[in-house]
């Protein structure tokens, strides 16, 4: 636990709700995120992993205070890790924007200046935080979820490398960054304007490219009063193209649901159980 | 509907969050309150309802974020009612402390100087929000609940008036004002020095004074990690009085909870299951 100072704990339905801080040498700068410890922790057995990227604006906290995910992972053994959504601190270059800057960091690693001594959330994510958690508590199969921005990153991180994960699932995820507006301005900024070093973090490039034999179960949930369902071209996208592959994925719209936590929180236990299935907690 | 202008409404476990805003007669201002339609608002039958009221320095979107109450409520067909804390606004008389003014009504109705021209949320609650939401909508029974400073203004409502909820539960109380330094420092600023004008609003004196043909089912859960359980003598005082008069309470104590809506989250449900029974949407 050496390098990971205890923040917070909260005892939540038997289990541990924490929030942690590091000095995180990838992004250099300290970093919190939570995590949600289940009843099972406790167990010697490693424990199934399911990571939540946020969306724009957010910080570990959101996912952690209003999804209410807590009482299917403790019934389903699962622990949940809750990062930030991009480097932090006064040193850490920002935007006045929400859409650029702190708090959107869209998961990949900058090439630009002035983000590119930060903005390595990739590398972050793949690397410097898993190896963390395993130094600190004994972690199974790992599997990835998120929301918006959140989505995008949990697609592209699974896309990328399907052998470190079993599932991914998203809410209204980004999917085709390279062909929407929070994309193009995000992208343009942390990496320039050669539209080919975008494809690496686009999920419907990587979706088209990915090889057939290592394909991961995929769940998309998508709110059809969501307002940026049309202007971000969420989802929809990376259906048809799953449709044209054949790629397993299953996608999901829903009447009168809109883009907040009130629509994650109404169907965050379908995406728990989802993924328990493939990390062996269910059948 | 006149009356109520919506402020938002968000699609929830089939059902709508809804935030409304309206001139209060009583409070003399603003107000907003939320409220959670499960899907059988729908129906032409009469809704019950459960009125949360919430603890120091929140308004009412605590609880309807972070409770995870939806879910329940959803299932069982309760309408959630979320009142504010205080009233609202610039011309208000407020404190700088937290526990007072702003955030802090107490639910009571105050007799001093400058709190007596807008700090008369016992009334609000009593007859005007009651009133108005029955012009709005189909209400049935009601039950009521809260956490800490709600549950003080729980169990005062419902130990004043029992023919008017079917049952009553909170989470970490406020049970004796008179006697822990939230309520001294509250009563004396809002009721004045002499003690026997608080006896109106402490749960303790209420329920020894009960009348044994009108008691309420009371259902209490207090954390035992809970930083304020000995500093504001919460909960404890009340279960020794129920055993003392033979009043039907069910007091639960959990180890390793916390006052943080973690504790509240991991309970919600019991207590709308509770007062469903009583509601009769449960046998």
């Amino acid at each position: 636990m050496s390098q990971l100072s205890e923040k917070s704990a909260f005892k939540c339905f038997g289990g541990w709700q924490k929030r942690f801080e590091h000095d995180s040498r990838v992004l250099n700068c300290k970093m919190q995120f939570s995590v949600y410890l289940p009843p099972q922790a406790q167990q010697d057995e490693p424990l199934p992993v399911l990571y939540w990227l946020s969306g724009l604006t957010c910080n570990d906290e959101n996912f952690s205070t209003k999804a209410g995910a807590q009482r299917v992972a403790a019934e389903l053994g699962i622990m949940l890790v809750i990062p930030d959504t991009s480097p932090r601190g006064e040193e850490v270059a920002d935007d006045e924007a929400y859409d650029l800057g702190k708090g959107a960091g869209f998961y990949l690693n900058a090439t630009q200046s002035p983000w590119d001594r930060h903005y390595r959330m990739y590398d972050y994510l793949m690397d410097e935080l898993p190896a963390l958690l395993q130094a600190s508590f004994k972690l199974g199969k790992a599997a990835i979820a998120g929301h918006s921005m959140g989505g995008h990153g949990a697609l592209v991180l699974a896309l990328r490398n399907p052998q470190r994960f079993t599932s991914v699932s998203a809410f209204a995820p980004i999917v085709n960054p390279a062909d929407c507006p929070w994309g193009q301005k995000a992208f343009t900024a942390y990496l320039g304007e050669d539209k080919g070093r975008w494809q690496q973090y686009d999920a419907c490039y990587l979706l088209s490219k990915s090889n057939p034999k290592t394909r991961l179960p995929i769940l998309i949930d998508q709110g059809l009063e969501d307002n940026f369902l049309a202007s971000q071209k969420l989802t929809r996208p990376l259906e048809r193209l799953c449709i044209e592959c054949g790629y397993p994925g299953e996608f999901r719209y829903h009447q009168g649901y809109d883009h907040s936590y009130y629509f994650i929180a109404s169907f965050i236990e379908d995406h728990l159980r989802f993924h328990a299935v493939h990390l062996n907690r269910l059948r």
